[in-house]
């Protein structure tokens, strides 16, 4: 954890995810946090409600931000003529879940509402081990996106720095639940699953089910996960 | 005008203003170009209007992006309860009128429509003469998105180099108008004023404003300029 900047404000990206719970977590202790979750054409929008609930727990304020979803056709996550494939071990290269630009359009919004509220500190739960073959959770992106945050903002020009936080980055999927765990995250709210129903079950089988499932077993935490 | 690659689409970040319409007349004589344009708290929807008009006359395609208002609070060009000021040549610094990362999230957007059409280069009018004072209408934050941009993106990672195209940004607004000119642009058409009226009518006093209309003197054009 880098040392807290003399702001006290944090923007959190919050999907409802277990890995964002956990960021969620983790920016409390040090932070006064403003968690924000997008709404798109996803199709699990059981992780909103899930985002607003986690939210809550932790005391943080929560803003629901609208992404137009004419901009991030294309993906499987957007695009319902577009099938969510099942977990393939030995599949290569960029999957067809990837959404064009979304950390990068994620973070803008954050970039903004940091400005807007005088915060400087932005939490994002990126993850370099299991990270799907996106391009935009590596450690070389954040890098280069909060180099350009500094140019782009009237709190960068003026020296107080912005610093995007990414607690997970070199965490396993049995580490980040250890992690949430200890801290209180009560992972029976979160929705992980690429397809999950209104009530927030999970699938099982799609590859962000099949990473969950492996982190609670090796974590030795019992699963909490509720599957259709 | 660097070289064109492999690729013959190209993304326009279209106001409906001088500049931009200035930048879809250059681009449009080497790529094949998707206009888009911006929907957001602003005063002066006559922009759009103007912008669709603008796609049209060069055989642009157009979409218009809805960028949620919430995110960009606390400008006078998104907060009605702030006034525009007048045009003041003995301000230093950062204005009132400066939008919270705006051009990151404009490129943000134009970088996740790129990837889904397929187009590796991203035309933006920013001027580092004219800017005004905003922080991201530098050379400095453009090569930072462009480098960040290229670590965001599948097309980035396979190679294919993402690249904003800034061809105003040493520009003097007289060197602007005097190249549209001759590119057929109408600047009629163009709505410049932070405050135009529904009728794309100018205000004539605001720093956009004074700006325009030096800039046409200067370029020994003719001003179409409507002022209410």
């Amino acid at each position: 954890m880098p040392a807290i900047s003399p702001s006290s404000k944090a923007i959190v990206l919050l999907s409802g995810g277990l890995d964002s719970a956990t960021v969620l977590a983790i920016a409390s202790q040090h932070f006064d946090c403003h968690a924000i979750s997008f709404s798109y054409a996803q199709r699990s929008l059981s992780e909103l409600n899930a985002a607003k609930k986690l939210a809550g727990h932790f005391s943080a304020s929560h803003q629901l931000v609208k992404i137009d979803a004419g901009a991030m056709e294309g993906s499987a996550l957007t695009d319902e003529s577009v099938d969510v494939p099942e977990f393939d071990p030995a599949e290569q290269g960029i999957p067809v879940t990837y959404v064009p630009a979304r950390n990068t359009l994620f973070l803008s919004y954050a970039l903004a509402i940091a400005e807007v509220r005088a915060a400087q500190d932005i939490f994002i739960g990126v993850n370099a081990v299991d990270y799907s073959g996106y391009p935009d959770c590596r450690p070389a992106f954040i890098h280069a996106y909060e180099v350009m945050a500094n140019l782009a903002t009237k709190a960068g020009v003026e020296g107080n720095k912005l610093c995007i936080h990414t607690p997970l980055i070199d965490m396993s999927k049995a580490d980040i639940i250890r992690t949430g765990n200890d801290l209180g995250v009560d992972y029976a709210a979160t929705v992980s699953c690429y397809q999950a129903n209104e009530q927030g079950e999970a699938c099982g089988r799609c590859d962000s089910c099949q990473l969950r499932r492996k982190g609670f077993e090796q974590a030795g935490v019992p699963d909490p996960t509720r599957y259709f």
